[in-house]
């Protein structure tokens, strides 16, 4: 039993590395969607978001059989509590890449962003994009000091996140309250995808360490 | 052993009602707070929320140890797990009431909200309210009937939320860019806050009916 065990949580663990790199995916095309008002990639992300509630709900049956049918203890059980939570994310962070694709969908074929917010998009989406990957690695290694450095790339996205406001919150911005509205949308559902990314390496660190890592600063609105 | 489990387990479940009764009382606060301006309230509230975490903990807690003492199968696994699940949603509902409580002391002593949005957060409030009230009485009494009821207030919230939308989007809009930055905002914690007291109720109705209610129209932005 403690093989079929073992076999069955790699299995698992997996399905969770394969779901982190679905939603990477998904967010890097939705950015290039939204860069560049690409209707094609943005109707990708949208009809490829329900493979990613598929392998959620996937991963949370076989973690559910798993428990059913080898009833783990100890670290053994954490680690599937750990894996259902992290679907969890990750299926957020789906529908949260299903949002900024849904953006670029409303307003094309025009462009959602005006000039002056693109860099920092662009520089958003692409530590986001690097957050799901390194989560995917955390998942596949269990390397506690991996996690941590999601961490800082989580800060990056988060001083994104604030330099955005100070941008459109000033007095001489010249694009009225629709993209400004628009921004702030935008701009949380990269900072949530962010902060989820990092809830799935702290899960990992919890199980391998039996600490979790602090919740200080994980959302800063 | 059968004993002691359900014992535990309407432990669990009322750990998981004391929890939505936190939450609906931390939005009611918060509402209050953003609507006069009170700065009292929104501290408490912000300084409430560490209670909501360590509830958040001690549910997880609990469930574990049912779990690796009780091994339960079928319902009475998918009961725990639900649990797990609810309370996750729980704490990030306390979350979101943190940040409206937030932005209530972030702009004190100035009001958050020009007078023509007023009305229509104090009714998102209050429907956001009524349906923690509502998940506590369906965690209660599991009660399938009352589980739908949610989506119908759900539905409300839904609406309030894009008319919302459409009055900071009007060309007329005169409080500028901050003040429809505010608004974005808090009408998506609203928003969010109410679709996770859905998927609580929704938790509890796949317990009792084994099947999940449909996830069409959780979220719109």
């Amino acid at each position: 039993m403690r093989e079929a065990y073992h076999d069955q949580l790699s299995r698992l663990i997996d399905q969770l590395a394969d779901m982190c790199g679905m939603v990477g995916t998904a967010m890097e095309r939705a950015t290039r969607a939204l860069l560049d008002a690409d209707l094609d990639l943005a109707e990708q992300v949208i009809g490829g978001d329900a493979e990613v509630d598929d392998a959620r709900a996937n991963c949370e049956e076989y973690a559910y059989s798993l428990l059913a049918l080898q009833a783990p203890v100890a670290t053994d059980l954490r680690k599937v509590l750990a894996a259902i939570h992290a679907a969890e994310s990750l299926e957020r962070m789906g529908d949260l890449a299903l949002h900024v694709a849904k953006a670029a969908r409303r307003r094309h074929p025009h462009a959602v962003l005006p000039d002056s917010v693109r860099d920092q998009f662009a520089e958003m989406g692409r530590v986001a994009v690097d957050l799901a990957r390194q989560a995917e690695q955390v998942v596949r290694t269990q390397d506690v000091n991996l996690a941590k450095s999601l961490e800082e790339a989580d800060d990056q996205i988060d001083e994104l996140h604030r330099n955005l406001f100070t941008v459109i919150m000033d007095k001489g911005w010249p694009h009225g309250v629709p993209a400004a509205v628009d921004i702030t949308l935008l701009g949380r559902f990269y900072e949530r995808f962010a902060d989820h990314a990092v809830s799935v390496a702290r899960r990992v660190v919890f199980v391998v360490t039996g600490r979790m890592p602090g919740y200080g600063n994980d959302e800063i609105v």
